[in-house]
């Protein structure tokens, strides 16, 4: 007798170098852990009863998406950043919102995002800039799963006033944030039976001093901790690394030995292909927010530039939603394919099975979480979705010549789909209702605390004059 | 009394230069056309009681979407052509089934088509390739509205054997489509009470003689019929007309003086930017397809080079399922903003209203239908949707300091947030049940339909050997 069955269905396990593919298969379930994979005859007659069973016929079972870089605290500013020029995004369409921002607010903002992302088959969030109260009562209690670090940089509200001047550090600053970040460790890595784990997360190397980079990524080696940190992230950096150093976030991070296999980099994409290889060949873990960065810089994050100079563990993110839009794999998955194939002129770039695992498995060993997750194998922790193939925009399923699934949920599905999502051996999400979440008083939260954020701020956005506030002063939106 | 009213939404009118938002609007429909558009209270004033009476209190109200280039003949091969060079894609991936695709096949292909893009808002369909019957059969009793052409071509089937090797033209098959065509224009042109519209449709600068072309030109402007025709569709059709004409299609179509107003441009990928210039300084109307030309080219198509240059008249479009690999609007939204930003490099490329507009009542003009749809304006036909803001992803909904509702809709919607579609003042699609088409069998027997297509073709297509077939091989998918 195990926990929960799946069977029937057509599973995506990972497993292997494609998608392993198994028609009619079925996934057994104990406790937290996935005990058989296989075809359903067989795992039927290892475990011929469960507590609980799902009848998976004309649904695909693949492992939860890993979301590598998400910062949920921004969701409830959907839709307020998007369409201006690169170096207005975070001073002009951002910063307005900061000092009307509480802690409150970030926490309906989080639970919205983190909802959403559900919603469309993210079982696994590398949530960075959430707090100690966020992991309480967000994270904890949705069920998820998180590898979480809080923000550590050096800036003052306020200080950051144009990309060309140079911001000025407060180390105190630094120093209170770090210790901010330690005591979320302490408290919060392993929680939840481990559910929730933690890193360090220095910001970027425009926003934290050369010493406390060193520092932080000192402690982390000490405490066998990951660090997550913004790589190369636009213009506004660049011109700040070239003020501060004279050089490039890579060649910087490179000089001072920050770059190895614990550090995971997110973006790089203000880069030449030369400095993204340098990265991959540190080592480094990377994380590529498809259409964040093509919304908000208008470049393809280089993806397939890290992998073909032999990077070892690159996943998706969808960053945030006031500047994504959104927090959706499904169409990231997409996303990713197709901006990649057009940077390199080339459609064989990215294929289905690639940018599938990119999402799962690869995604997983992105953020050092591939030995628990990623795939459908025996011995893993069960975090997987149920997905309804029988609808019309994923017509025909296909063995041959071609086994359709994969591709078509890449190119075709958008997270409505995902009808059953479970995450450490837990039902989540049944038949689209979340369990953990009551989704109708989420999404009126976050509606109340977006309203009184947004109406606080909005003469300073409109003093702030960027080319959206200029848009719908133009009564174009 | 009007026959339906629609109230309390947020409208997106498309009226004027930007989305032409009402908060708090009403939409008054008698018989098949608007009669009014405004502020609640002033529609319900002037028209106090209707049959049928729509609360859009939390849902947006916009037109429907006109998919400007679309082949829905060919939904059964989803997933069957993707991932491969470019020179492959027609004749190793989708060639192999052409032979074994029936008439019946078709039909079972085009009604998935028009259900799944009806699902995702989808009301006008530039249907190229369709004949007689599927008008008959899908476009006529699903309730949609279409701008339909059967394609003419002088290449016989099994003739394409190589991108190097010159097509021979066989002008006996040439005369028979062309027959085709001018039938169905005698039968369909404005039936269904003006919901059907035809066009002259020849297939493509390589695979129509010189003669044919300015023939059909001729008999279009005598006819007073648009020309929908594929330009300059990537590398197999560039080496054609090198092998043929030592030139480029748009230089070759500029020559013989086929060039005008009355022609819609599809794709037009395989140029340089001077080459979309010429296209829109002889003012072509041009249909992007972004998410198919990017999955089967690596390329973006040139939309802004030809918004840019002056194009007047620019539409989207989903193309197939075999390539795209779906048929869903708003989707495309997002992509088709994606792709040109980065193509620039400039993330205010294509703003979220701009895409907007493109999707609906630009999209309409360039079918040349935009008197008649793409806006929500008294005395246009009632095609629109009602869409449900209260969702996860499209929260929170703010109107100042940025009214978000036109952007999270491109930037975060992908379909099913539709819930009601009326299309020529008939609803249907309410609360996403499709009234016109009986969606479960609409699946089951396109399912058949592929699975007797895929098996029969499954030794050919392997024969042929694409990088697809390969892959299938070695297991990855």
């Amino acid at each position: 007798m195990v926990d929960v069955l799946i069977k029937n269905g057509f599973l995506l396990t990972m497993k292997g170098e494609g998608v392993g593919a198994i028609e009619d298969g079925a996934v057994a379930i104990e406790g937290n852990r996935i005990v058989a994979v296989g075809k359903t005859q067989d795992v039927e007659r290892q475990f011929p009863s469960a507590g609980q069973t799902f009848d998976a016929r004309g649904k695909a079972v693949l492992p939860g998406f890993v979301d590598a870089h998400i910062h949920t605290g921004m969701t409830i500013l959907r839709g307020q950043g998007q369409d201006v020029p690169e170096i207005e995004w975070m001073l002009k369409t951002q910063g307005p919102f900061g000092r009307y921002t509480t802690s409150e607010h970030r926490l309906k903002a989080s639970t919205l995002g983190v909802l959403e992302a559900l919603k469309s088959g993210t079982t696994c969030f590398g949530e960075i800039g959430a707090g100690s109260e966020v992991v309480e009562k967000v994270y904890v209690p949705s069920g998820v799963r998180a590898k979480i670090g809080s923000t550590i940089n050096e800036i003052s509200p306020g200080s950051q006033r144009s990309a060309y001047e140079l911001y000025e550090f407060d180390s105190a600053a630094g120093e209170r944030r770090l210790a901010q970040s330690l005591d979320m460790v302490n408290k919060w890595h392993g929680a939840a039976g481990g559910r929730i784990t933690c890193l360090l997360a220095p910001q970027a190397a425009d926003m934290v001093s050369k010493e406390l980079l060193l520092r932080v990524k000192e402690i982390a080696k000490e405490k066998d901790l990951l660090v997550h940190i913004h790589i190369a992230q636009g213009g506004r950096e660049e011109i700040q690394m070239k003020l501060r150093y004279g050089k490039s976030a890579p060649r910087f991070l490179d000089e001072i030995g920050f770059l190895d296999s614990s550090v995971i980099g997110a973006h790089c994409h203000q880069t030449t292909d030369e400095e993204v290889a340098l990265l991959a060949q540190r080592k480094i873990r990377y994380v590529s927010c498809p259409s964040s960065i093509s919304i908000i810089d208008g470049i393809t994050p280089p993806l397939q530039v890290y992998l073909a100079a032999g990077g070892w563990a690159a996943g998706l993110g969808s960053d945030q939603a006031s500047g994504n839009n959104s927090h959706n794999m499904m169409t990231e998955l997409k996303i990713a394919a197709l901006l990649n194939k057009t940077r390199h002129r080339d459609p064989t770039v990215l294929p289905a099975w690639k940018v599938l695992r990119i999402a799962t498995i690869e995604g997983a060993r992105c953020i050092g979480l591939d030995r628990e997750i990623g795939s459908l194998e025996e011995g893993k922790k069960a975090d997987l979705m149920m997905l309804n193939l029988k609808v019309p925009h994923l017509t025909p399923v296909i063995s041959t010549p071609v086994r359709n699934v994969a591709p078509n949920i890449v190119y075709s599905a958008r997270g409505d789909e995902v009808e059953t999502v479970i995450v450490d051996g837990k039902v989540l999400m049944e038949n689209r209702r979340v369990l953990t979440m009551d989704e109708e008083s989420v999404i009126e939260e976050a509606q109340r605390a977006a309203e009184e954020v947004t109406s606080k701020a909005a003469e300073d956005y409109y003093k702030a004059d960027s080319l959206l506030a200029k848009t719908m002063k133009k009564g174009l939106l």
